[in-house]
C-alpha cells in the first residue's frame, strides 16, 4: 500500500481562510484502520489553532478531532475493528504507550506528550491532519467504536466536547444527590448539561444572561441562572458540590469557588491563555479544590460514548457544507451557534 | 459560680507591646472545664492579629490557639475530662453544631462561622481571650486530650500547626508510595515533616535556602531542595502526588503545579492577604488540584494527637518566659525560631 491523497479543508496559512485542498494518508500499517469519515464536528479550539493562536502551526493544516465515519479497510493485525463499523477519532491518535500515564489509561497526559489528530507530528515523522476531510488513517487502539444508538453525526462532537466534560463529572463524581453547576452553554456546556443530568446530578447552567434559558431546561438542566446579575452570586453561595467551567474567558475565581460546598471541586476544561488571579483563602475556607481536566483517555473516551449511547445523547448541532466552514468559524467566535457545527464531509 | 479574673499577656491595642493585665474569665458553665493552662505556643497568626493585620480585632488582645493544660475543674455535666487530665485547646472554642459541617466533625469550616479561641465573640456575646493566660474555661467538646508520651510543652504547638499539617497530609492520603513535598520549614513546615515521615510517606523540604538542610533531615525529610535554585524546578518536574505549602509569602503557583505528578495535588495551608497569579493550564494538564485546607475538626484533632503520641511525636520548641513575648514575635517575623516559641505561662 502507498501514500493516498485525500480530499481536505485546509488552512493553507496562519489566519488565511480555509480552502479545499489534498493531503496525503499514510498506507494502511498493521494495526491501522483507514476511516471514511462521514462527520467533522466543528471545536472552537479549531479555529484558535487554523490561525495559529497557540503559535508554531503546522500549515497547511487541516483541522478537525471530533470525526465520525465507518471503517473502509483494516491492516492485518487489526483485532477491534471491522470494515463498516461505526468508528470515531478524537482529540489524539497516538502517545508513547509506555509511560504511568499511558498505562494508566491516561493517554490524554503522556509524558511525552500525546500525538494531535492534526497540528502535530506523527512517529513516522509526517504532520497529522485532521478530520476536515474524506479519509484518515488512525491506529485501531486510538480509535473508538460508535455505537448503534447514536446519529454519526451527533456523535462525532462527543469526541471532544463529550469527553472534555464527561471525564470531569465522572472524575469528580456527580451523580444523584449532587448539585452540579455548568458555567458556560456552548458546545462543551450543553453537552456537561446533558451528561450531568443523566448521571443524576441536579444541575444548574450559570451562562452570562438567561437568553439561552429555555434551550438550558431542555437539555436537562434543572435551573439555570445569569453570571452577569450580582445577586447570582448571593443567593447560589456555598451550592454546589462540583462546578464544571467550559468558559475561556478569565472568570472571577473567587466569587465562583464561594460558589461550592465544604469539600467542592470547580474543574477548569476551559481556560483563558492569560494567568487569573485567585485569593488562596478562597479555597483554605472550606477545603475547597481549584482543579482542571483535559478531555480524557480512550478508555474513558469509549466509556462515555456508551454512555452516551445507553442514554441517547448525541450532540445539538447544525449540520454545514464544508464551503461554509469559514462561515461557521466566524458564527463559533459570535457565539452564534446552537451548539456544534458539523461539516458533512461528503461536501469537501 | 462567678466571672473570674485571670492573668494574662494583651496587646492592649493593635501594633502595641504586649504587656501584663487580667481577663475575665466566665464561670464554669455545666459543660465547661476549667484548664490551668501550663504552655502556650506562639502563631504567625497571632502576631497578625496583635497587629490589626486582618483588622476588625478586639482589644485588648490575648492571643494565643495552641494551648496545653490540666483540668481544674468540671462542670456538672461533664462527662469527658477529670481534674487533672492533660488537655489542649486549638483555634476554636465553639461552633454551632447543627449544621452540615459541624455535624460531618468539620466545625472549623461552620456555616455560621466557629468561635475562635481569641478575637472572637463567644455564644454569650463576650470577646473571647486566649492562651496567653494562667487559665481559660472551655465547653468540654471543644477540649482535647494531650495523651500521655507528649510533653505538654512540645504538644501546645499540635494544636495549630499539627493539625494544619496533619489534616491535609491524612485527607489527600500521605502515607506509603506517596512522594509529598513540605514547602516551607517553619513552624507549620517542621510538624508537616515529621507527620508526613510518620504516615510513611517520602518527604522531600521545599526550602528557599538550604540553611535548615540538616534540621529538616533530622526531622524526617528524605530529601532538601531549595527553591531559590532554579535547577530545582528543572530536577523535581512531576516527582510529587502531594505539596503541601505553609509558606504564606506568594509563590509562583505555575512553577509547583509544575513539580506534581497527574492527577497530584498542591494544597494551601498558609496563604498571602493579596491574590495570587495562576495560569489555569498549570491544572488542566496532569488534571491537577489546587486546594486548600484549614486547620481540622475536634475529632481530627483529636486523631492527631493520638497520632502523634503513638509516634512520639512532638513539636521543636523553644520555651520562653511571658515577658519575652514581645522579643519573640520579632524572632519570629525574622525566621528565627527552631521551630516554635512556646510560653511557660507560670511567668505570666
Amino acid at each position: 500500500m502507498t501514500v493516498t491523497t485525500v480530499a481536505a479543508y485546509a488552512a493553507p496559512a496562519p489566519k488565511a481562510p480555509l480552502e479545499r485542498t489534498t493531503v496525503p494518508r499514510r498506507p494502511v500499517g498493521e494495526h491501522d484502520v483507514l476511516i471514511d469519515i462521514k462527520y467533522a464536528g466543528i471545536c472552537h479550539s479549531d479555529i484558535h489553532q487554523a490561525r495559529n493562536g497557540w503559535g508554531e502551526g503546522i500549515f497547511p493544516m487541516v483541522p478537525g478531532h471530533e470525526i465520525a465515519g465507518v471503517v473502509a479497510e483494516v491492516g492485518p493485525g487489526v483485532t477491534k475493528f471491522e470494515v463498516g463499523d461505526r468508528v470515531g477519532v478524537g482529540c489524539m491518535v497516538d502517545s508513547c504507550r509506555t509511560c504511568e500515564n499511558c498505562l494508566a489509561g491516561l493517554e490524554q497526559y503522556c509524558s511525552e506528550g500525546n500525538v494531535g489528530t492534526y497540528n502535530a507530528v506523527g512517529k513516522d515523522g509526517e504532520p497529522t491532519y485532521g478530520g476536515y476531510s474524506t479519509h484518515v488513517v488512525v491506529d485501531e487502539n486510538y480509535t473508538l467504536r460508535i455505537p448503534e444508538g447514536i446519529a454519526l453525526d451527533e456523535a462525532a462532537p462527543l469526541l471532544c466536547a463529550g469527553i472534555t466534560t464527561y471525564s470531569p463529572l465522572a472524575h469528580w463524581k456527580a451523580g444523584p444527590g449532587k448539585k452540579v453547576a455548568i458555567v458556560g452553554l456552548g458546545g462543551l456546556g450543553h453537552m456537561g448539561v446533558k451528561i450531568a443530568h443523566a448521571l443524576g446530578a441536579e444541575v444548574t447552567v450559570l451562562s452570562q444572561t438567561l437568553r439561552k434559558e429555555a434551550d438550558g431546561l431542555k437539555l436537562g438542566a434543572d435551573h439555570y441562572f445569569a453570571t452577569s446579575d450580582p445577586e447570582t452570586f448571593q443567593q447560589l453561595k456555598g451550592s454546589f458540590d462540583l462546578i464544571v467551567s467550559t468558559v475561556s474567558a478569565p472568570l472571577p475565581l473567587d466569587a465562583y469557588l464561594a460558589l461550592l460546598k465544604t469539600d467542592g471541586a470547580m474543574v477548569n476544561v476551559g481556560a483563558p491563555e492569560e494567568p487569573v488571579s485567585l485569593n488562596l483563602f478562597s479555597v483554605i475556607g472550606g477545603r475547597k479544590t481549584l482543579a482542571g481536566s483535559g478531555i480524557g483517555g480512550i478508555r474513558e473516551t469509549q466509556e462515555m460514548l456508551d454512555f452516551c449511547a445507553q442514554h441517547s445523547l448525541g450532540a445539538e448541532i447544525e449540520l454545514i457544507r464544508a464551503d461554509q466552514i469559514n462561515e461557521a468559524y466566524e458564527r463559533v467566535l459570535a457565539s452564534d451557534v446552537r451548539y456544534r457545527f458539523v461539516i458533512d464531509t461528503a461536501t469537501i
